[in-house]
């Protein structure tokens, strides 16, 4: 939990660090090459869409070839591992709302399990090498990844 | 990997169990309730709002304060954990598709990272009793329970 936030008027933490207390395991499937360092991320998805620079998805080789049959502007589900998180806050004040929230009504990277979401966009893909481009990303460079989906709106839209 | 599925005629494994080579663990924050048994669960989540029945997410008590500001109506990313999945498959055969395909590229709970997706509506909600009841969702009951998140069209959908 090295470089978590202080708790804010409002917060309310679970008492205890659930990485201390595993269920079950994730296994790193590759990392995210980012134009972010920590001191400069975008906010969110939204913003870094703006900046207009892309990111570039690096699978472990042994993983490359799970990225048969995706294409050039298909719309990806990015779930990549926010590793500075602090896990046991269950609400939380961030500066830009009015009053805290619980940390399920939020996007915020502060998490029990930080696993953050981002629906991408295939710019460019390089089957051979594990390597996928995209057209922008809300994490700093290094960032592990966890797993890549086809975004299919029959399933990541309401109803 | 109980319960795991036999490889197929086109299908590739990774030669490893990712789940033997931890990087991060996962807490469970709780589980679903749902009116589905492994021999009848829906094959997705489009085939499950058919169905019109609903779910039940119950959160651990110490984890129901981080559902304050969630609203009825609300759209929900829902990350449940699919502890039957097989963890080493990188090219799949599912019968419903002409020809084998990446894990990465297909919704199967068979991936390195067993962690499903559904968009789901909230249709009510229980602060205290940490229960959010929801429209569908295509898991078996008591399916571990990863995160919540409030679904946002300007991140989850491409851009």
């Amino acid at each position: 939990m090295t470089g978590s936030p202080d708790i804010r008027e409002g917060e309310v933490t679970v008492g205890f660090d659930p990485a201390q207390t595993p269920d079950a395991s994730v296994h790193f499937i590759g990392k995210v090459q980012s134009p972010w360092s920590p001191g400069d991320c975008p906010k969110n998805l939204r913003q870094a869409r703006e900046d207009g620079r892309g990111a570039v998805l690096v699978l472990k080789p042994a993983f490359a070839p799970a990225l048969a049959g995706l294409e050039v502007g298909q719309a990806i589900i990015v779930a990549y591992w926010m590793h500075a998180a602090r896990r046991d806050m269950v609400v939380q004040a961030p500066r830009h709302l009015d009053e805290p929230r619980g940390s399920f009504a939020i996007r915020s990277p502060n998490r029990p399990n930080p696993v953050s979401l981002g629906t991408v966009t295939i710019t460019a893909i390089d089957l051979d090498a594990g390597r996928v481009e995209i057209d922008a990303i809300d994490c700093f460079d290094g960032t592990p990844l966890v797993d890549i989906k086809p975004w299919l709106p029959t399933i990541d839209t309401p109803a």
